[in-house]
């Protein structure tokens, strides 16, 4: 059997470097072996976040565990510009969603964040949010994996928050308004409140903030994970790695 | 008990003016009264996609059937700009989600595509998916329902195709290159291809259309779905309505 050049791309929490060799979790050697039915002599591509994406070849296959060697960088490690998304939780498909599209749309570090009329944040599983990352990541041909942090309340968040990086905040209040972007460059981050939007504090506390920024997205009443991924666009686009 | 006036917000294929009645279908009436409690006396918000938004009252109400009274237009009829999303259906959930935020987004038309790399399209639900935008219009406060077409063939839309209505393409072979717009203004259609993207020959179709435009959107690989919410997004944000 011809050996597979397969498009199937892991994550491994593993250093990669010529030569290296890379053992296999169990969920990935049963995927790799039992659903994809590669065997030994097949690559595959590697990623770890902070060294590229490496092709490596399979040099030993079993039912729960496998060996894999990287033989060449296929393509060095591409960060995504220093934006963060700081995010309320909403219903759970639907922020798997926001933190899928996050990944793909190229966001540095993802927070989920605990506002006033948030409800589920108490039930959020950041290890699966992390999980969702990984997947994205592995889809959409990315080498870098973005952090989804544990959840933080909104009050702390912004009592510790650093002023040299942006925040580009969705203000549903100016709805109709022209959707202008700032023109700053550097750090930034997009926030994104729950459906129902932010509390009426919550809101004067942003914009007493000088480097925060209201944006409008448009005349009609977005979900909060539409919000999110029309923002984290406008934003690359505007002051990201689109343009 | 106090009337209650409730944000319930209910799309009827019906005329909407001042004291017009409005019987409701078995769905509604289930709705209204078994699921939301309402009952005679309170308001609910209807709009037919062309007479605007209206406050109606409760002057019916039964298990299976109930009628509601128009009082006064609440909002006028905003259309969306002549924006058309055409896309090529993908897995069930992703088409779904395509649509909801087309919805959202404020696409005026939607066609489903079938293409070369297209899989799903003769398992494709119109009367689904307009259940689907339907749904949205009613969450995001739209006055107007876009249509959703049958599905066409690539070839014979761009046979018929009318070249005052400019194409936006995303174009995956310009990935990297920046995400510049085009600035004439008047009727647009977005075109997004299925996973996989177009077809060589597909793309080279298009590329010879005067009223083409590809686009890049970014150096990542974005999912069909994704594609399709963030040139909308562009789009709005550069030609449509949230300038």
């Amino acid at each position: 059997m011809a050996a597979k050049s397969s498009r199937i791309r892991l994550y491994v929490d593993h250093p990669l470097a010529a030569s290296e060799r890379v053992a296999l979790s169990r969920e990935q050697a049963h995927y790799l072996f039992g659903v994809m039915r590669l065997d030994v002599g097949d690559t595959v591509a590697l990623f770890n976040g902070h060294d590229g994406e490496w092709e490596a070849r399979i040099i030993a296959a079993a039912k729960k565990n496998g060996v894999l060697e990287c033989e060449a960088q296929t393509r060095p490690l591409q960060m995504p510009p220093d934006l963060w998304l700081v995010f309320a939780p909403i219903r759970k498909e639907r922020t798997a969603f926001i933190v899928e599209k996050a990944v793909e749309l190229g966001a540095a570090r993802l927070i989920p964040m605990q506002t006033g009329f948030t409800q589920a944040a108490n039930r959020l599983r950041q290890d699966k949010l992390q999980a969702t990352a990984l997947e994205a990541a592995e889809q959409c041909e990315a080498t870098y994996l973005p952090p989804v942090d544990p959840v933080q309340r909104f009050g702390r968040l912004l009592d510790d928050w650093n002023p040299a990086r942006r925040i580009l905040f969705c203000d549903e209040t100016l709805a109709g308004t022209p959707a202008t972007l700032p023109t700053e460059a550097g750090p930034w981050a997009i926030f994104i409140g729950p459906e129902g939007g932010f509390t009426e504090a919550e809101r004067d506390r942003l914009r007493g903030m000088n480097c925060a920024h209201p944006v409008s997205l448009g005349p009609r009443i977005l979900r909060a994970e539409t919000a999110a991924l029309a923002a984290l666009t406008l934003w690359q686009a505007h002051l990201g790695d689109w343009r």
